[in-house]
């Protein structure tokens, strides 16, 4: 029986190629399977003919954007997780829901391999091949542009020559991964890091410096997730997508980085996630509120090291299951209202809300009615401070 | 030998009264010790005067502007210090200072108390105190406030009865602390967390929703301080007091949150730091160009740890100096130019360029001159992530 | 309604004698709780009269030893805690039990006060207190030997006017705390920090130095529990109090050292664990066997705070809580076997076997079979130390 | 020019046969270089010799004890550096001194390449290879046992058929790495992880079941570093042969443990290091005597993360540069004496006295003379404890 490979099918010119270029390669017969993360462009079905139309033997399609809204990006605003402090994590999150369906189509059309369109020198090949490897340990990773130097130039001559229905033009300049968490790009220009971006990048945001009225939500949240804006009940998908609208709007979300990458180098990157840094934003005030502050002070470590492991590719680790247990153990009680400014490229908590609130009016005033009792407080400082006491006896020249 | 107590005084109602307080509570000599952290307000020579007007026997003042900004406020920038995430820690880093010259003014007086105005329910009170005890343990500190019952009611009284030169006028309903580094708000309607701040508690900034043209900057690093803004050589102070106008012209460096004191409690703070949270955006991003990925990570522990530490007032503690050092180090290469614009409340980063600089272009290109060797990806992703697949073999349903 | 006190009741002078120094200086009525932990000494029921007998209204005695063993011992081998690195923690564990119980006790007797022996110089106070106060915030805690000065020859001469039926004599130099897990001893020469113990203060371990046959052990765990000893299923209870026997018949888990307590001092201590160490070594070793690599790193720092937390009095605070998730969860696969050598003081892992293991013999022997690909080193080392080298092109003098 | 490679030269039968081998598989010419770091064995002049006798241009030998005790075995006493808590990185400390020889053998003489002779599943291989990229990134690093499928077999058939002047008998069943901080040692035997070892095995230790006369010795730090045994002033090299006879002669130092290799896999590893383990023993102690608490805690963290850098062969990076000053900080002030009894394979502290001792018996005394101000208690546990009783008002069912 022929063997077959699993492709992560995006309906682009290098992977309609691929399924080509891997049978080629392998003798092996290609089945590609598309998921849609809410990357926008083509029609699923559409995609899904030109998989056929271009040789593979069968084609998936999967719409998984309410999957990837609750599972990963979900998650992600829980950890309130940003590498480096800035990157919502966007094409890091995609990663391993789109893992999940390809392993799940080898599994079920008996392939022994899965294949990627990735190149050797980002990211994303480790959260491919990491995650297949967690996932499916038996399963074995190609990817053609890296392995078989399946370049772009032969891809078109590859494309020109079998008169494959994909367009062959001039690429674009830039490259771009997106989904519903957000939109990365990378081009050229931007190479340079003295360069700024330009307006012509971002698709998800309008421009921050535009004038135009503010927009103000309540996002209320029970748990940590996103469950009603202005009171209107949403899913987490519904909440992205309308605060991908309104911050978007606002030009909220922009975030222009050098960034380390796994791999080892620097890179520049520009990523837009109005939706993913509002969230976070209203998230984090509303831990603030709800969540005891030794806990809080020891998440912000979890949150570093949950989004280096999402962002190194293992979602699917051991650590990582580990720190979400401690995630939803901390987000237990953080529920409640959000009530935020969007404009001019800042989201802005002014209110909050919440019946698990931990503020205590009474011992926090100094009003009428204050119930904090001063006279703790000497002993307190005595005692907290008595080893760094002890020790300037010794250290502090007399 | 009549005792003598130095007071941290601030030329304001609660602490020109708190002068006579103690010498009746403890019938010692008062020392008035003014220090000017770029607070504003009155003159230094107004300030000595009413001091002894009120009874101090002796009055100390001391312009402390330059030593705080390159002492307490460079260490800050360069731990990149936002306790919670948020809070650049202005009144946190002034207290060392001012305890530093309390205990100068206590060891040429010959006093073995230190007096400040903090109520019992703060984080200053404990600063104040824990400071004290690490640069100078055999002194003791004491606390009119806290310690002798001293309302504003009866400091008012106290005021009037003695015929004190200030004025006894009703209190303005905002407590403000500020330096040069920033300014912090309380008030009566803050208290109640669901309501927003309006435009009239801000002073270091302008409404950030104004429209006005954007303002751009290139800001020059050298080991980790801003040496240069726009190509002209600035000291510390300077830097900051320029970007103050600068940034806070445009709406920069507001910060509205819900914060947890070490005294256990949650409070509502409102803070402006223009000068201080574009300088901290500034040098994240040049630390992203120039400190090497493993070192980067670490210090996001370092500076949450070092941010706690000084927050709690242990600025003078051997944990305190042992993270300075980590710091230092890691600073020792943040050396180049930073390109920011300032508009609508942004500060944000279009450029950075350094001989420091770790981003190497030509691994980083997708253009011609790539010189990633991409054939190592293989066997590095395949290894950084057996550990995950031998649990997944074992851990992973078939 | 005459109020309630509830007290931690051990039997001894101290808290006989608090019994009715608490009803003189608050008119309060005393019920008297004594909790067994594994203490040993007099019998509950002998406890239980002597309370009566001195003035209690109400006398509870509870055994809570399996309690203790499985809900307060086993998570501590679970999170393999030692503080300081040393300390398995054997009074901290202990504390939060009792506390548990005397807040039942005072619900169950309308009690709005607990009271408990301790002096104000140590850790246990803040064990009780800060237990109390995460369990039953509405509860007070009173010390009468702290808050209300009685002193040992106050209590003595107490006792002996109200002719007490407990004995007055001469205090053993020994101040001992005792339970199944283990054994703390403080004395006056030991304050002497240069001075050795000697062989007179221990009970639970022989010593070391005396030749004797050594003993082997196999332990069986399940999900981080021992489950059985050489084969024969066993409670925890019945786990600790075997290798309490064993292990300390071999002179193993004595502990020497100088501590940091949390109030600010540091205190010479004496501890005896032998089935909490020989426990917490199998335990370690079953981990290096069966647990994944970031998991195992990550947990050692998790480990270090469980600790603090728990030696700080932190039981019940909400982030305790959510590491235990986190510890559970590293546990989940912590089952096998460990063969152990108890001999002269110290405990030796010789063997482990383990369904679980994730110790891969083909690919970690350098014999025949070997199945690990040596052609992904390559790859994998250039990638791994990509970001020092680069930084070393920078860093190093050509 | 013909082109040179730098071999690690051990003299014994692999790199013998490398010297040749590398030149015919490369056309270079090999300079071979041996490092003394107290492997024990052969005098350097025969190595000298033999590595001309077979084929090298040049051979270098470098007597690196002291360097090596001074440089690499010293901070790692500093550190506390025990890799999972148990394995004192004998073989990691040598790594780095050896690549520094090597790459200032390269420069010497103008050799582009630098060779060594482990295999490729080993952590050896990272240490060599990261080590050289952050010493000397320009240079390229070849591995023949690895890259050029130089077998044990084939070395053997290569040596006869050459006629080189080195034994080819019967390999010895035990690999072996030693310095002179310690032994590794790997079998076949051992790689089934139920086998316990066997007394065989061991040269540095004896076996610590037989009966002897314990040994007592008293440990003179100096700011962290060990410069006198029983009074009489020592070299760190000194220090650590002294020990290794005497802790050694006592049985102490033996770990047997299941390990986390860098490269992904888990392996058996039995080590022998009767200095380091009695000195990090010593060091620990009298560090908890002199360190003040939290500077102590947050060591513990940064002791971990040093040891796994170390481990995984990144001496040279830039973060264990910046840990190596917190490190040396944090040991200014841990100076003074430490007794100790070795016997029966413990090394156990049983005195402690230093000038900078931050333990205070006067505040930590129970008896006559206590300054311990016990009313401070009340205050300090009551807001220590607070966040965490606002929580348990919320969290606690009534």
């Amino acid at each position: 029986m022929t063997q077959r490979v699993v492709l992560a099918y995006s309906g682009g010119l290098d992977t309609s190629v691929c399924i080509g270029w891997i049978a080629e390669a392998t003798g092996a017969e290609v089945v590609a399977v598309a998921v849609d993360v809410g990357q926008g462009g083509e029609s699923l079905d559409v995609i899904r003919k030109r998989a056929l139309a271009c040789g593979a033997v069968e084609a998936e399609v999967v719409d998984a954007k309410d999957e990837f809204a609750e599972e990963y990006c979900l998650p992600a605003i829980k950890a309130n997780a940003l590498y480096m402090d800035r990157y919502p994590l966007v094409s890091a999150l995609s990663r391993p829901v789109i893992v999940k369906h390809l392993v799940a189509a080898a599994r079920k059309h008996g392939a022994d391999t899965v294949a990627h369109g990735c190149t050797g020198k980002g990211n994303d090949q480790v959260r491919f091949e990491a995650g297949i490897a967690s996932l499916a340990p038996d399963l074995t990773c190609i990817a053609p542009v890296r392995d078989y130097a399946m370049t772009r130039d032969k891809a078109i001559a590859f494309a020109e020559e079998k008169g494959l229905p994909i367009a062959t033009s001039k690429k674009s300049p830039y490259s771009i991964d997106a989904n519903v968490f957000g939109r990365a790009v990378e081009t050229g220009f931007l190479e340079d890091i003295w360069n700024g971006p330009i307006e012509d990048i971002y698709e998800y945001t309008q421009d921050p410096a535009v004038a135009r009225e503010a927009d103000e939500i309540v996002i209320t949240f029970r748990e940590g997730a996103p469950v009603a804006l202005d009171g209107r009940p949403v899913t987490m998908l519904q909440a992205i997508k309308e605060l991908n609208e309104r911050a978007g709007g606002q030009g909220v979300g922009r975030i222009d980085m050098v960034e380390d990458r796994l791999v080892g180098i620097k890179s520049r990157e520009v990523y837009e996630s109005p939706g993913g840094i509002a969230l976070i934003a209203a998230h984090q005030e509303l831990e603030n509120v709800t969540v005891e502050r030794e806990l809080a002070r020891y998440k912000r470590q979890v949150e570093q090291r949950w989004s280096e492991l999402v962002y190194d590719g293992l979602w699917f680790s051991p650590l990582k299951r580990a720190l979400d247990g401690f995630v939803d153990e901390a987000n237990q009680h953080v529920s409640g209202d959000i009530r935020m400014t969007l404009h001019g490229g800042r989201a802005v908590v002014t209110g909050r809300r919440s019946e698990q609130s931990l503020y205590d009016f009474n011992l926090a005033t100094y009003d009428t009615g204050d119930s904090f009792d001063q006279s703790l407080a000497k002993g307190f400082i005595d005692l907290f401070s008595l080893s760094s006491k002890i020790a300037a006896k010794r250290d502090v020249a007399p």
